[in-house]
């Protein structure tokens, strides 16, 4: 069979998800060729990866690391961009049929809409600009009728399981979470958590304010929020349900009472290929599940007593507004505090809280509301931070 | 919304899928309407389905029955039919949208096949139609435009996930099964398990042939052997893997690795009513799904030396031809010879294995070939009866 070629851009090329999607790419060079990549820091790999599949530009965002790519790559025929407004060029630049954007936090929120309303199809991996952004999102994606793709494996599993069906009769939407590194920690021990026990995810490998995420919940709170977004489900019929084994990748519960799940090894390969490629499951095969061997996929509640994050996810979808987009910005704050030694761990989401409370809601918000939220809670900040 | 009603025909309807399809038709009087019904020897509970639905036409097979049946109804406009011609005559009457086929056995080969070339929709629970005459009927159904849907839980399940998917993807079939009730019996034991032993299923309520069919696992033979001619899978890419829950019906695994499952309490009504109502999943739910009630969902390999049945279908399904159609009609006789007393449960197996090995193949059987094959079959039968 013969297919289009499709020509990508991949914001945030040099982080987990970029280099997994590049190794898609190199996977199937008769269905996908690299128009642009983006990295904020890592200037050797962007020069790496730039080398290897000679896109039209590269954007990198830190200014030393700028000029070592300008040099690297001076006798080339690759753009070398930067700044803000080289950022939203490289994301709506049309000559793509697809962005990938797997930039790392609410940074990601504007190359999205760019994208969009530039009619390009968005693959999206930065969940953070559906928390932060959703209505105004969907309203750009209608506009411009513009498909967004998810990249994380549970809603691409909700996508995948949603094939051939119609949304209007789905009951519930089953979001798996192993549970994090501490699922079995009892919580009086929650002050004593180190960084390094916190990067040290049971199933994924993954970047690192994600992992932190993952070990407090706050992940699957970003991803309740960011399914409501996609799929147009109720907060109360999404619901998250602990599967340590991260082999049920999701499920969909239909009114009749069918469940169906997606399922595979936890390698993110395997949902930005399905995003890439999409409709298409073609091989390689990159590892084959073999439930025999697992024995048992087993189940639990969650606990919300040890991760309350996923109960402020909760509240934050239920009152909306500009909510979501402050617990957001402040648990980004927080995770980068408790890297960087400042605050205990149960302190990440003691303080996204405290920050929430302070929040007066902005009521449907615009593009400009939300980035004067954002502002308003990097000012506001350290006044809450809990340690 | 509006939806045009079905006009169904229940071939085997005082059965245990039969019963349940009513409550379906009961559940959804907006959709579905009975246009017929057919009974081998209930008399009592035909006619209380026929006062219930007012079918244009009953069947009755047994002698003695039809005549119950004929008096009971005689006050009415419901025809009273009997006779193999009569059957057929109920099976392809065309006012039918569909037929479901839940007649028990081999008996069911000939309605299915009349209602195809009458060019009605069958949803077909009686796998041996396929497992005797798949290429037939597949030949049929392609003739005549029709569509075959399956009924029964594992293939309902693969249909299910292959809703937006193309067959051209899938790299394999995972059957799950069970186990039935001899799942962790050691074979030492076999020699000596009783009837009322084998009927005892743990999970499903299911009829006696079929539940004999589970105890010996030569249901999911037939199963393999089905979901090859509704899928066009080959027999090597077609596993069973045992999950003793029952909550898992079935996998598709596509080339990418990806792997889809349909989930559910174990209740035929579901499957039933997808087949009915497809492609809707409509309430009611007839009960939910809950995983963390269920703690965990195991898997194992099968055991091919306590099963053999599993062993005796792949090797009917790879040489082809007749064999199936032998395999299947020794183990009717072989299973209602064990319901009798007259053999050993592992003499069922050892039966069929040594009628299959005196049975020289006919290629490509037409229908006449393989209504002498049973023939054959039901000759030599007695000769070849291991106990």
């Amino acid at each position: 069979m013969e297919f289009p070629i499709r020509q990508l851009t991949i914001l945030g090329s040099t982080g987990s998800i970029g280099e997994n999607a590049l190794r898609v790419v190199s996977e199937h060079p008769d269905r996908l060729r690299v128009l642009g990549l983006s990295a904020f820091v890592n200037a050797e790999r962007l020069i790496r990866q730039a080398q290897e599949f000679h896109p039209a530009y590269v954007w990198i965002g830190d200014t030393s690391a700028y000029k070592q790519v300008e040099q690297a790559l001076h006798s080339t025929d690759i753009r070398v961009l930067t700044g803000r407004d080289g950022l939203l060029e490289a994301a709506s630049d049309n000559r793509a049929d697809l962005v990938l954007n797997a930039i790392v936090g609410s940074a990601g929120m504007e190359p999205t809409l760019a994208a969009i309303r530039q009619g390009i199809d968005v693959a999206l991996s930065n969940k953070e600009s559906l928390v932060m952004a959703g209505a105004v999102i969907n309203q750009a994606l209608s506009e411009h009728e513009v498909n967004l793709y998810p990249v994380d494996s549970e809603h691409s599993a909700i996508w995948q399981c949603l094939q051939g069906e119609q949304l209007t009769q789905v009951q519930r939407l089953l979001l798996t979470a192993s549970g994090g590194p501490f699922r079995e920690t009892p919580l009086e021990q929650f002050q004593e958590i180190t960084v390094e026990e916190a990067l040290d995810h049971p199933n994924w490998s993954m970047g690192r304010k994600i992992t932190i995420d993952s070990a407090t919940m706050m992940n699957k709170g970003l991803e309740v929020i960011e399914a409501h977004w996609l799929f147009h489900i109720p907060p109360a019929d999404i619901e998250v349900v602990i599967h340590p084994q991260s082999i049920i990748h999701s499920l969909v519960e239909f009114h009749d009472g069918s469940v169906k799940a997606q399922l595979g090894v936890p390698d993110m390969k395997g949902p930005i290929q399905y995003a890439l490629l999409y409709p298409d499951h073609v091989a390689p095969q990159w590892e084959r599940l073999d439930l025999i061997e697992m024995g048992a996929l087993t189940f639990e509640a969650p606990d919300m007593e040890k991760f309350p994050a996923l109960r402020l996810a909760y509240r934050a979808l239920e009152q909306g507004g500009s909510l979501p987009a402050v617990m957001n910005v402040a648990n980004e704050l927080a995770v980068q505090a408790f890297l960087d030694g400042e605050i205990s761990f149960p302190a990440i989401t003691d303080t996204v809280e405290s920050v929430m409370e302070a929040h007066r809601i902005i009521r449907e918000p615009n593009l400009e509301d939300i980035r004067e939220t954002e502002r308003w809670t990097k000012g506001i900040f350290e006044t809450k931070l809990v340690t």
